[in-house]
């Protein structure tokens, strides 16, 4: 699980989402510089362990969800925290890796 | 930084080095599984970013030590936040990814 957590887009899907239920196309346009390819990856391992629900809505043409789980709503908040850190300490490396 | 972070073997060997310097040795030791090969690559992204300090004393054989700087003592605390929700919830996913 740290595995799939610990990775740049996972936690960057998780926060997309945190918002409530989004199309992939809004998640993408969230994810600057994610591939459609990374990002399916990213939707379906998220999926696969059970933090992210990916919902069909039978319309022409289709319409597809994703959305947090309470597991994922339980992750977002330890990866918001990350995040913050990240953005409030950027400035303050030598190096942005 | 994201990026970096946002890396299971680099919040690994953060957790490792959060009760003081250590050697490459019983860092290792910690991180079980990872190769030598990507434990050095990460302290070295680590002490670019400025997280990892890296202090070789002059001794037959070398002594080196790592050690996290005081911005990587800050990153240590979401990061902690972060495996400790992981350690909590493994049991919750019904896949562990």
């Amino acid at each position: 699980m740290l595995d799939l957590l610990a990775n740049k887009w996972a936690a960057l899907a998780i926060g997309a989402l945190e918002g409530g239920p989004q199309r992939f196309g809004a998640v993408q346009r969230r994810l600057k510089g994610v591939s459609p390819k990374v990002l399916t990856q990213t939707l379906r391992r998220l999926e696969g362990a059970g933090l992210v629900d990916r919902t069909v809505y039978p319309a022409v043409p289709l319409h597809v969800e994703y959305e947090l789980t309470a597991l994922g709503q339980g992750a977002a908040v330890p990866l918001g925290a990350l995040r913050a850190w990240v953005e409030e300490n950027l400035d303050r490396s030598p190096a942005d890796a």
